[in-house]
């Protein structure tokens, strides 16, 4: 029974746990033992009988022989092989030895074993951890393997957590490093992950850290001296040797602090690949907005607002002429209301007079707008203009423009351009909401094993090429983000433009060994007014907030990262006369190709 | 006039001449001067005004201003623009500066240039040196054109021919180098090549080397002191101030030795892709028997198979029982007869007694086989076989098998699986030739950027998981040689199969700096018998055969190699039940995925 379902509540995410035994015959009595009486999930059972070799069976007539394989197919039902019995490959094998003999054998046997939990249609098969710092052959074998299994079974790799800094000094191969070279000559497929042998004592935080961005099965070796298991035909009655692990692994699961219900309505966007929205281009769907304003009623983001819109109109109108001076505020894509709302709340709040000008030019959500103001009674106060903000012609000018157009990664739904346009009804001494320093953007490397693999998955240069919206969490963050662009608005500057270039250096710390980088996690920061700021970025991320996952741009080809060599990283920021795109690459250690080169994979329409 | 036209007779290539000029609103008279008077292909001439700076340009009606490029369109007719004039971009760009309105202008004049060469269908355009060590923005910006170009068009990247060494030293960024960073950045377009600036000294011949396996154009100053260019109006009949070097170079091109006839022949197969023969699969056309017996007929192949079978002949037979003992020879795969020629002439050399069965699968090749015999009177010595070798059942064993059936690669055309099936037919003390240790092949590391950007054109990965047979020439050879595959033949051994794998570590040279692997060239050493041996191994080739070129194993990726760090390479032989294939990958110092996975894109069928 999966972890999570032990304490009758929902978890994050259900976890399985397995027992691994030693060759048997008899396989039915291995799963009632270890499954029924013991309560594991499944059982890492050798396929085959270890006193075989290939070499050493007697006669060329391979037709007559029958391999030593661990029972019928028939002795359980497919749906039990499927479901409770992952495959434990011999672990004599040595695939790169200097033994001609010992290579051949070893990969026959391979091949036996898979096809035979083919056979079974098991969903998973364990492989041994590569003898040696050499394992070419090994990778060559089981990549041949990969291309011929279906997208349902998985091979785990072995590999021991060893500390990279043992590593270096006894002149090992540090463990992620190894596997980091075994998938990589795998064609980085991701039918392939990785089984982490824990230890003793562990490695420091920053190497462990590398696994954060690897699919993980973790295992472990009984460290107290336990009764020996008996045969698989005593009574049932017998508790199991390991029961006692078990109990404790799922007392530790089940202590663990639910989940907050926000996380859990978005369990599903988990390392899930989101095109990001085109508010531009498109017009919104009801959907989006519903999303958007559920949080935003809610949660933190309308609070923000109000509370700079107040301080704003506080230091617009001083409290003397509060009764007297009207403030005239904009709110340029005004959507469905939420920032009119809260406009006119901070207002109230203030005991200042206002006079409200929502610009939309979605002509749905209009609809919404004028339902709203005429179910409020806002009338008099509330004009609803249904227009481009970037074409309208105000007949008077704003004290406070208010916009919430912000992306993932600041400025990627284009909200420099959009604010361009609508700074023309600004009066010059006017407060722009989001203020100076409006949007800045940031990056940080990551290993993120899923996400590339989803990306390459479509086959396409294009994919590789488009940012995407998501909710990172097997993600491995190699070093702290840096800024990457900033716009201030309002900017009356004549030779204003909102082309962008930034070059970055991110040193990688340098007791974590070597990382691979799979591409940049984005993020924005946004000051609203004076001390009020919004943003994901993570160090400062504004508490509670849900609208806005972060940005991925991936790498065409994961880029290998040493200790010592500094992580070179160029971004653009490219306007075209239709359309704005970002451009990408990496310079060092290894050049990299450009990234979305004229924008022909991935842009944003004017 | 391209240089080899001077001497009124054939030369290799042709290679022109051009003079770099200084801006000039007159090109007519620029022409004039330097190609009519000067005698020069073209000229390299900057197309716009240098003082010339897109933010100095007052207002910004942009739509009235005309760019100070170098003449109207009209002034050439368009086929003297294509053919006379290659553009020269304003030197003074810098896109990769601090300073952010020099960089924008910097984009904005390359760009206007580029454009300008474009309309008038200008072939090349040569790019001044980047600025400093870096130059990512300068790649994204000549990526963005690039992507526009048409495939005629070319840029050249100008670069100084600076010693690795002394780069080193003084913190200088090696050229080489600079040109790998900023092309790999551009996506290592095949319309990019570099144009090396030579200066008074050279770098050391390993560093050089580099540049033999890349497209490159020469560029140097004078170096005496030169009479003043004078007005390009004076009159035509001076002579112009580099016609001195002009005529220098051209008596040096004059005076090279001419090419050997068949280097002439194989002109137009330098560089080119070839896929490999299959012979076993698929049955040759008279046009390959004609190619394969005409240099066998002339040159040193058919010689060394005489040789081979005259030293084998008299060693089965001595003198004193020459007149007595018939040898039985069989000729396996005998085609349309050299080999049986050769042998017929071996024993008459040695005066032994000899009869001979020729066996031959393809049907249309035994047709010729049989007129061949009719036509020399040889009915009483010589049996035609009309039978694939593998299959035939001989009437009696042979004393001498001799067979031809190497690829470029020893067995790439399947000549083990062949020779398995033949030996049946061989006696137990039988002699093979080839003999022991037939087939050896070679590999070496090269950079070969034309290879690579023809491999990468067909825009798929089966083109990169195949080995072409392709006569090498614009190749940079980055280390020795080293043995792959060794075969034995007769081997009557019941353990012995045609799987191979080896691991192989390329040490390059420390002086050289870093280079870039396209893929490895691979060839065939063979020991026909005894001290006669066949080859093209470079070091060891049978000198003027030209029966094979080599063959290029390409990578998906190229991998670029540092001083000091080994270069690790795999390379298996993978036999199925109707097909073999080889299977590549680089594990060291980065590993590369595998290549021809279960030979999924290439395999010799059996």
């Amino acid at each position: 029974m999966p972890l999570g379902e032990r304490g009758g509540w929902e978890r994050s995410e259900s976890r399985y746990c397995g027992v691994e035994t030693d060759f048997s015959d008899d396989v039915p009595s291995l799963l009632s033992f270890n499954i029924s009486t013991g309560g594991f999930d499944y059982v890492l059972a050798p396929l085959m009988n270890p006193s075989y070799r290939p070499s050493l069976v007697e006669g060329k007539g391979s037709e007559t022989q029958v391999l030593p394989v661990s029972g019928s197919d028939l002795v359980l039902a497919p749906s039990q092989w499927s479901s409770h019995v992952v495959g434990k490959v011999s672990s004599w094998i040595d695939l790169d030895s200097e033994d001609e003999v010992l290579r051949m054998d070893s990969e026959t046997t391979l091949k036996q074993e898979i096809a035979w939990a083919t056979h079974l249609s098991l969903q998973a098969c364990l492989l041994p951890t590569p003898k040696g710092t050499s394992c070419a052959n090994y990778a060559r074998c089981v990549n041949q393997i990969l291309q011929g299994l279906t997208t349902l079974q998985v091979l785990w790799l072995r590999v021991p957590l060893v500390k990279s800094d043992d590593a270096t000094s006894e002149g090992l191969t540090d463990s992620w490093e190894l596997w980091n070279s075994f998938r990589l000559l795998c064609e980085h497929d991701s039918k392939l992950s990785v089984a982490l042998d824990v230890m003793s004592t562990l490695p420091s935080e920053t190497s462990l850290g590398r696994w954060m961005g690897e699919s993980v099965v973790v295992s472990g070796k009984p460290v107290h001296n336990l009764p020996k298991a008996s045969d698989s035909n005593s009574e049932g009655t017998q508790r199991h040797p390991l029961r006692s692990y078990l109990d404790y692994v799922a007392y530790l699961f089940q202590k663990m602090e639910p989940l907050p219900e926000q996380e859990r309505i978005e369990l599903g966007y988990r390392d899930f690949l989101q095109a990001p929205l085109q508010p531009l281009m498109d017009n919104l769907e009801a959907q989006t907005y519903e999303t958007f304003e559920r949080d935003s009623t809610k949660y933190i983001q309308v609070c923000c607002y109000q509370r700079a819109v107040a301080k704003a109109l506080v230091d617009r109108v001083p409290d003397e002429k509060a009764s007297e001076l009207t403030t005239v505020l904009m709110v340029v894509g005004a959507g469905r209301g939420p920032l009119v709302r809260a406009s006119l709340q901070a207002a109230e709040e203030t005991n200042r007079k206002l006079k409200v000008y929502a610009v939309e030019k979605n002509p749905n959500a209009v609809v919404t707008l004028h339902n709203l103001v005429k179910l409020e009674g806002w009338e008099g106060i509330v004009t609803i203009i249904s227009c481009d903000m970037r074409f309208w012609n105000a007949s008077e000018k704003a004290d406070i423009l208010v916009s919430e157009l912000l992306g993932s990664f600041g400025d990627n739904e284009l909200s420099p351009e959009c604010l361009d346009g609508a700074q023309r009804f600004l009066k010059p001494d006017g407060i722009s909401i989001p203020s100076s320093y409006v949007y800045t953007s940031f990056i940080q490397p990551v290993t993120a094993t899923k996400l590339y693999n989803d990306v390459k998955a479509h086959k396409d240069l294009a994919h590789f090429e488009t940012p995407y919206v998501v909710k990172l969490h097997s993600v491995a963050r190699l070093a702290p983000s840096q800024s990457v662009f900033t716009f201030t608005h309002p900017n009356f500057s004549t030779k204003a433009n909102n082309q962008r270039y930034k070059k970055l250096q991110f040193n990688l710390p340098s007791d974590a060994g070597s990382s691979l980088v799979h591409g940049f996690a984005g993020y924005f920061d946004s000051v609203l007014y004076k001390d009020v700021h919004l943003g994901i970025e993570p160090t400062t991320a504004t508490p509670n907030m849900f609208s806005w996952f972060p940005i991925f741009f991936p790498l065409r080809k994961p880029v290998e990262v040493h200790p010592g060599s500094p992580l070179e990283v160029h971004f653009w920021r490219c306007c075209g006369s239709s359309k704005v795109w970002y451009e990408w690459s990496v310079s060092s250690p290894t050049p990299t190709p450009m990234h979305n080169t004229n924008g022909r994979s991935y842009w944003v329409g004017l």
